[in-house]
């Protein structure tokens, strides 16, 4: 044992929905003990960080319901069952801002949130846009735009971006550009 | 109306527990259709970005049961039922890590994952650490490390470092660098 590590005794579905699978185990902790760990399943997500032929970063003003507010945030969206991320992030891109892209890199992965969930998300590149039609869910409503690196920056000061995926995009940005300046 | 925002019609708890609580909510459209949406409620959380005396960032190399596996974090937690967040980031900080320090800035916020849940996140920075005795939460079992940042970069290619508070960690580290380079 590694002193860290906790094994399942037991495991209880308390709710499936369309996103949200959620789960209370019985665990034994690494000194012998019993506690219980609730646990959000996830399918994991996408997450683009897309530059125009400006320069900008397309962002997706959106209403977010457990926030009670509207935010902008880098186009994205959850996996469809057994989709391949990088697909996700091409139908995502397009669905949302109606770009498609000649070419896209995975740049990172990361749990959100690991202390309660297992969603993993997948963030990727693209600077090589070709502009389409936006063709979203029937329950989703956005609108897309496009702001410079200093307004980004600025939308994270005010909150606007206000999102974890869209605050390390604006960082990426960041850094992409003092590399490009030294 | 702004033809993004969505109108709660009804609320349904479906579960309270230790740190998730999950409703489902029946909600009006902007186009007049009805919708259900999954939110998880969580406390918020708070992060510290703690340099030490040597420029090191600490990290804290915890099992963490939802992904099954060991990686290292930032010092983070919960926060506790109306606690200030300035307050938390200090107490989670001196619990994980031992350490106290003389000054602490919050550097920003953000929501961990807003498509299904309210967990806001807010990191602070230290670089004015007193070291002391770590004393864990009795479910808690973690170890501390120190770590420059040549070899958090490489943490997050090797997935050691796999969360998105601490790869933000990360880049405002190298943003710090950078900025102080030239």
């Amino acid at each position: 044992m590694d002193g860290l590590t906790e094994k399942k005794i037991s495991s209880k579905e308390i709710f499936k929905g369309r996103i949200v699978h959620l789960f209370v185990d019985q665990v034994l902790l690494p000194n012998g003990e019993e506690s219980s760990r609730e646990v959000v399943k996830h399918p994991g997500a996408v997450a683009v960080i897309a530059v125009n032929k400006e320069g900008k970063l397309l962002l997706v003003r959106q209403y977010r319901y457990p926030l009670d507010g509207i935010i902008y945030e880098i186009p994205a969206g959850k996996l469809e069952p057994n989709e391949n991320p990088d697909h996700s992030a091409l139908r995502e891109l397009e669905e949302e801002t109606g770009c498609q892209c000649k070419k896209m890199e995975k740049i990172a992965s990361f749990y959100s949130s690991p202390g309660f969930s297992d969603e993993l998300l997948h963030v990727y590149f693209t600077d090589s846009l070709i502009e389409g039609r936006q063709h979203l869910d029937q329950d989703e409503f956005l609108e897309v735009c496009a702001v410079d690196l200093e307004e980004a920056i600025q939308m994270i000061e005010d909150h606007r971006i206000f999102d974890a995926k869209s605050v390390y995009a604006v960082q990426y940005m960041q850094l992409k550009a003092m590399r490009a300046a030294n």
